[in-house]
């Protein structure tokens, strides 16, 4: 009864309880196309989950110095598929399936897993996993295991990602890879039909996709402030007064562009939302989808965030670098000097004293809300914490840092933004240009936080829609809140 | 045979093997009550995982407007359950579960999963959950999902939480719904029974329960130290001599206050496993419970920890912006002022110099030691510790940065705590306070190392109860030791 | 019908259509040996996952006293197993196996899980599931729950490492076991025979095995440098000219010594790679395997990068920490009392400017960048990235980092190495010993990224094999590439 011995085989998970199986049972028989690294690896830890492989190679004497663990027969294709039961893992190059199509027959009624990557991102064919479905019109075929490294698959999945994503047309053909993957020890995760196989083949050679934008913007601010701070402190003065200031290129300069880059790219989190809210006011409902251009700037304001920590971080070690190096201590020498010769007693300035303390302090804390912010952004915390707990560090917390840091900018302005020597040049001081966008998004968000706007906002998240948009809004009673 | 379908649909982990299934027979049916956004994300999520379902809406003409996916049947409430094949998803508001009870009879023997949330935390009432299986005797009531948000359905969880709290009388039920959650790509956990309804629809609720106390401790201690300092440093000089020190108030008395705080909590994250151990020494057994303000002590002890390096690790950003302050300049030019005038040639104090090195360098390296502990109590590190390596991390270190954090407090105050000066107003220094709770700390522990003391509590911890509390501990031998 | 009720007892996941079940009967009889602590949290954790406990305690009545969950019936050893249905866990402690061979005939067929630990780390002996096997030959013995703690079973592995590592003979036993693990909320993990269940009782008595090589190699290169630095920077001058440097032991010194442990560590990360691809070169072929050293040398890449981490930025604080020390100060106030005295205008060196803003970036930058690694060594983060995501961040960035902390020794020495002055006693500064090994990584990478060799070792690396090493590798193209 070989459809009995594969209800022990394929699915661990079920049992016959009719008639208790027998231990020698337990070695079912599962096929590997091809005899490379992955097959070998593949075989090795089918074979550690109790699994019986067969191995059908092109030239089974050849692959037969390659290291394969015991319990796994080294065959050739065609023996290999004939004597496989249900699922047959396709570990052979893309490019050569067509090499196959002589097993047709005997691959007739199962289950292929086609575990092959894409070549290059994003092209336009169709994905291997669906011209090899076109190849074996008779057979079910399977994606998955792609995402999973040779070594993941030797050392178990314990460090390196566990999760597999699976996809094919037919579920039950579906269910019975999930299942031997869950056995195998790894997540298996459902992405339904077939199509969706394009973008699972892509995902290894993924490389960073959702960082790329925020980090451009990053850089591009980046450049901007440099260059600007250049100019204004060393270009001009060298020009207009022979100054020579190229010193500050390397510590200076990068520790005045830091704090400007992660104000503007702290703004840039929080903009987005305030977009959205005024849409959805505006709108009168939530119903109505959002704009692409704003959807995917939501789902980047993580990025832009960690981005934005970043350089609030390089800035406090830069901050503190400057103290270490030689030329504060010339300055200091000198200062000493300075006062000595004028002979005077005490060089205390109490409002310079008040300005320092004032906005270090305002700096510290905000890069310290800045710090959990970032450690909650950490996966595993951040799966801790339950909605509500989530919703207040990113936005309250998010809110409170921005505050801070635009004191500590203010405060460290203090008030020689309005003298005319901070123009110089008819060019503001770096700082009043980064706070132009992170003053804008405070005000936007205040100006939502009035009551007026506050409720009706709340009400239209709550579901409910504004008469003018919807005749029978009445009938919205029976909506669920998100949590 | 509609139970036949029923095991392909409702248990994709189960497999009839006498009858493999043709392919077309995969797509289920499941119900949905409700057609708010949580139904649409359910229904999205239920769609991509191969599975048919059944929208039931009040009005499903007008709610046609939203944006459901493919494959799923916008029906009425009544035609919707009459199609439904066994689980059905309740996503309607609490407050209208009145208003299903015309469903009664179609909804008898299917399964309801109540999918909702409190609407205040630890209400007296019964849970939704409750309430619906009074509506519903016939119908078997399983509370789940509601930890889930609809993002978190629409993503597919691979951020979000994945964990999904399950409950309900009826052990079948409930494990049909656990494979529902596991074949979504969640993690269900079992929590027994419907009473538990309560607690799982409270967490959604929940608000940094664990941190709460913690917090408050600390925060109090914080007042209490930075009143005491302020009063010291600043009030009763300016009442007594008119001395302004007010410029001291942003940065050195929040840094003088932090590492007092720091300190203090640390030894309250010890002070309860010293605690537990006198009491079972004392008992002479450890199978008589702790008194609830210690369990719920030592349940608080991590959160206690990370406070206290949350104070340390801002005493050292705090430490060092100090330096970075314009008060620290102007006292260095006019303590160089000074030396020209006396004409002093070397102003080098040896026994200076040591006591800053040995302060630092002992502040920095239990600074370290308590990052070490902090990183190994994020999840995803700690989980990798075995039981004795988490042991010796949170004890051996956690004792370690203790010892380290006293002996800084001890070298800056050198020899100064003997001298009258030290004692302005009769207020002894901060840092003398501060170091009260923690050296009581370390003794009781160096107590405890007392081989008399710790061969008999290793015993008991292992099992063994002294004779006078327990007759018959001989045969206490079949105990499993603790890992 | 027993055998239908064990299809619900132990199998949750699966289920008979044919009959659907009544609830009543949703609560089958697990067993458990022994009634220590961890036999009472699992019978907690048990119960609340809706089976019923039979727990046989050798004197029922005097183990009562202490607190079983509702649900459990504590019973004699014998009248427990009798009304077992299939699965018992083994909670008595190793020794005493012997004790229940009486149990033999009504154990016969069930399945026993051995819950217990090894006593000693890597003894020679038969692990206590293979005696237990021994005893019982009826029945079939799992290995399995020992990794988890009493507390992790209480608390429902919410915290706790929830990783479960079974193993046994008989495959259905095993799997049996594994579908309870799941559904008690663990991950459970399949290890195949019994023969590994050595290793597994080993586990929770392991002590950061994959750290004690890299620590001891940190420590000894630690010691190394330290004891250098302070002969050359303070016994010599002592011995020689009476010069009293001893103040600089804590702090100075250690300052000195962290940056040259942190090259030369991070340089040992990355010599293992390039030894491999020598050989893989050498050899034409990556089908022979490394040798040992090499292999264990790679698993340990990860904590050396972690120690030369640790070092860099315990030398970063250090850094910061020169400035605040007294000695800085009273450094500093000398110099001023000697630039008056002499009357210096200014004291500035444009040179030495330069060369400490540029040894003060490249190390901060240099530091960044080991941080960024850090973070993604977090199991957490590492778990998101993609394979080549992964690869891009370990090498790419890696070597980052050691360029630029070169850069940050070169800059440091400037141009002072080439003075004699430098070589007092003969002995070559620090840093220069530091940069050897580092800078030839360094070199060696270049060498191995001529086209020449690169192209050869990605072709060896796809699967190629040089003809001279294999006749017939024309045939390799069936291979798959690893991710």
């Amino acid at each position: 009864m070989p459809a009995g011995d594969m209800s022990i085989i394929l699915l661990p998970d079920s049992d016959d309880p009719a008639e208790p199986l027998p231990c020698d049972l337990g070695n079912p028989k599962l096929g590997i196309l091809g005899s490379g690294d992955y097959a070998q690896s593949l075989a090795a830890r089918l074979v550690a989950c109790g699994y019986g492989v067969l191995v059908g190679s092109r030239n089974p004497k050849h692959t037969a110095t390659k290291r394969f663990p015991e319990g796994v027969q080294l065959l050739t294709q065609q023996e290999a598929m004939v004597g496989t039961e249900k699922v047959v893992f396709v570990a052979v190059h893309p490019e050569y399936y067509d090499t196959l199509v002589g097993l047709r027959d005997v691959l007739a009624g199962k289950v292929l897993v086609d575990v092959s990557n894409a070549s290059r991102l994003n092209s336009g064919e169709p994905s291997n996993a669906e011209r090899l479905a076109k190849l074996f019109p008779e057979s079910r075929v399977v994606k998955g295991f792609n995402v999973v490294s040779a070594w993941a698959l030797q050392t178990g999945a314990h460090d390196g990602n566990s999760k597999v994503l699976i996809c094919g047309d037919c579920p039950e053909a579906r269910r019975t890879v999930i299942l031997l993957a869950r056995h195998m020890g790894f997540h298996p995760v459902d992405k339904g039909g077939l199509a969706s196989s394009r973008d699972i083949e892509d995902v290894p050679l993924q490389f960073f996709p959702s960082w790329r934008c925020p980090l451009l913007v990053t850089l591009l601010l980046f450049l901007f402030f440099y260059g600007y701070n250049s100019l204004r402190g060393i270009l001009l003065p060298y020009l207009c007064r022979g100054q020579n200031n190229f010193y500050q290129l390397p510590l200076e300069m990068v520790n005045q562009t830091l704090p400007a880059v992660a104000l503007v790219v702290l703004a840039l989190v929080y903009l987005p939302g305030l977009c959205a809210a005024a849409l959805q006011l505006g709108r009168g409902t939530k119903y109505s989808p959002f704009p692409g251009w704003l959807e995917r700037w939501m789902w980047r304001r993580k990025q832009l965030g960690l981005l934005s920590f970043l350089c609030a971080g390089l800035h406090a070690v830069y901050s503190v670098g400057l103290t270490q190096r030689k030329a504060a201590q010339y300055r200091l020498l000198d200062a000493a000097f300075r006062q000595v010769q004028t002979g005077l007693e005490s060089s205390w300035v109490e409002n310079q004293v008040w300005r320092s303390d004032l906005y270090l302090s305002s700096g510290i804390l905000g890069l310290g809300v800045l710090t959990l912010l970032a450690i909650t952004s950490l996966p595993s915390v951040g799966n801790t914490l339950t909605w509500r707990e989530f919703t207040f560090v990113q936005s309250g917390l998010g809110y409170a840092a921005m505050t801070f840091s635009i004191m500590h900018a203010l405060f460290f302005g203090w008030d020689h933004s309005f003298s005319t020597l901070a123009y110089t040049y008819y060019m503001p001081p770096t700082y009043l240009l980064a706070l132009i966008l992170p003053c804008t998004v405070l005000v936007g968000r205040l100006v939502l936080a009035l009551p007026c706007l506050a409720v009706r906002l709340a009400n239209i998240r709550r579901g409910w829609e504004s008469p003018c948009h919807h005749p029978l809004s009445g009938f919205k009673i029976d909506t669920q809140t998100e949590l």
